[in-house]
């Protein structure tokens, strides 16, 4: 590369990465376009969880058809195949065969896994790979090395999300970690980023932490802004859920709390990424309050549990009424399984643990996810989405 | 129904069932159409298992893409979803949404299952309802009407099969209660299908026995062949592979001299069902000794464990050589496999334990099974199937 070029390419940050083409008059809902080194992608999305470079029980060919973006766990492929594997396959959208949006996620969240994690101090994560035994030492740089080498194109920051259990002064702490680690993976971004050329660079996103705290949520997503990242995702939102889990109506508060708390002092003009969120009501709420990107493995772990996904609310398909029932799993679904099967198929196969019956589930409900956002997009362009959403939790709440 | 339809119908065996429509001159292998209810089907083929109404990480609208026939096992759908459920859909085929043959063995199998199996007489066999814990006495009569309510394609008779550990005296109780049985079969069979009209009715296949011991086997199928049925099955090989697993080639010799003596005593002019044979070779040698019909679960478990079938020889994808290998699992293979994916993807999914590994491995060793015996089939026309085999037993063997 010539050093002219060069000089061109360092320090340029895809600020044209998101364009903003229409706003919901009655709540704070958008639709953009994020552009990425794979083409363009409509917002907002959902992102079916890929973590090992495979959905469970979908195919990467059955992904294209039913999500233009999903997410893999840079870590957890670090360690098996490999960077060095992926590489060789030019990157992972190679790798797997997925021909859309991929983006990895940092692993961060691994720092939960007892088999993975040993301790983390402020340069970085000590993991043992539980392969190898070996101890790795995790940094954001070298995290920042390893998306890089995937090839996603969308990275996340390596975070430090706070558990349930922790105080407040260590969720201070873990925010404070998360500014020093964001500032340290931006730094490292832009500086690998450099040897590329620009229509080939990866997007970088951070991720605000705080817990429930609405200072320590302020304060992170404040500091954070003042970087320029591509997207500001928000994370940690599992704390409620796990605090508050049967008190639903409590963890939903506090969780929309740190989405409006997040959007209101990150930028407008950034697409703003709810990490961990797959509940069709919880998502449409999200979408109002101006999140444009989502990601889950709710809605597959629900079917492999026997819990549908319908236009007319959830139906736990194992229940013994459903043991008789030629309709599909969703009347007037035009997904391939409710073309082809009957809820006592399905039910049947699921209640046998088979494959094929966790395979049929899971590929409706992502398929409804897929219906749901196009449906939220449809009300946001003609103004609607609040009698859209009204709509739904009227039906999921009866 | 009239009087004079019922005279019509009553004691018409399916006569016309199998028409031989070539032999090859330097083997006995030959071309027939089967003519079910459903439809005509080719000889030789395949099938798939699908024990509980699916095979294993492959759905049925792939399994019609793969197979033309498939076989589920009467005695456990009855046990779940049960026969009611099954009826109310009309038939198997409409509650699975599979548009091939379907055949259904009588679950005499499952004697083997200890989870299952309590004890047998001369009048059946007692079972323990693993769900309810009911006890089930299972007659060849019942079994009879199980297969016709279910109404398989093919029904297969209740019959007894020995175990590797018994003694000739067992094993000789067990083929004259498989001939005991298997006429009961037919007259109950017969007397059912009487309401049936002529074009709706159901094929019965019934199963020689016998061992590794041809005195016994030859008494088998010497007095099932005086019974009319419409086709004639080999069971209880899993015998020889069990008593010789490590001396294969004394398992294979004896497997195909049961074949031999099972052909020499049956009517040539019904088709012949190997039960349980699916290793490409020895299934391409049992074709060159007259046999039309399979079924196995050897190709997906094998694919599950990772041994994938192709054209050139197994491969054991789990070796660490496969670990960088952008081929497709079979080089000019034209499944959706092949065609999308990589050696090293499909490794790393297995060796992840990851379902879609599981369905991709599965879903090629199936196609592979079909592109056999359509080979198969060419080869016989042009009667140079002995070539063939002579090729592929080199290939497989070295």
């Amino acid at each position: 590369m010539s050093n002219s070029l060069k000089k061109n390419c360092y320090n340029i940050t895809n600020k044209m990465s998101f364009t903003i083409t229409h706003k919901d008059k009655h709540t704070k809902a958008r639709i953009g376009i994020l552009k990425t080194k794979s083409g363009d992608i409509e917002t907002p999305f959902f992102m079916p969880v890929a973590t090992k470079a495979t959905a469970k029980f979908i195919d990467t060919k059955q992904l294209e058809e039913l999500a233009p973006a999903i997410i893999s766990n840079a870590f957890l492929l670090s360690l098996r195949p490999g960077v060095e594997i992926i590489r060789r396959f030019k990157d992972i959208k190679k790798f797997m065969n997925y021909n859309g949006i991929i983006f990895t996620d940092s692993g961060g969240f691994q720092m939960y896994s007892d088999y993975l994690y040993i301790k983390s101090d402020e340069k970085g994560v000590y993991f043992r790979n539980p392969i190898s035994g070996e101890k790795i030492f995790m940094t954001p740089e070298k995290n920042m090395k390893i998306q890089l080498d995937i090839n996603a194109d969308v990275a996340m920051c390596l975070d430090v999300m706070p558990l349930y259990k922790d105080s407040k002064e260590d969720i201070k702490k873990a925010v404070e970690l998360t500014i020093n680690w964001a500032e340290r993976c931006k730094k490292e971004h832009n500086k690998l980023q450099n040897k590329i050329l620009k229509n080939n660079r990866q997007l970088l996103f951070c991720i605000s932490q705080g817990g429930i705290h609405e200072d320590l949520r302020k304060f992170c997503i404040k500091k954070l802004s003042e970087i320029d990242f591509d997207g500001y995702a928000i994370g940690g939102i599992a704390l409620p859920k796990a605090l508050y889990g049967k008190e639903i109506g409590k963890a939903k508060k506090l969780e929309q709390q740190s989405i409006i708390t997040h959007k209101k002092y990150s930028p407008e003009n950034k697409p703003c990424y709810l990490m961990g969120e797959g509940d069709p009501i919880w998502l449409l709420e999200a979408i109002a309050l101006g999140v444009d990107c989502f990601d889950s493995r709710y809605p597959t772990q629900s079917a492999r549990r026997g819990t549908i996904f319908t236009k007319n609310g959830k139906i736990k398909i194992l229940n013994k009424k459903y043991e008789y029932n030629k309709a599909p799993l969703e009347k007037n679904c035009r997904c391939f399984v409710c073309k082809n099967y009957s809820r006592t198929y399905v039910r049947f196969l699921l209640r046998e643990n088979e494959p094929v019956g966790k395979e049929l589930a899971s590929y409706h409900n992502v398929y409804f996810m897929k219906w749901l956002i196009e449906e939220a997009k449809k009300h946001i362009k003609k103004n609607n989405l609040k009698e859209f959403l009204g709509m739904m939790k009227k039906i999921y709440e009866k």
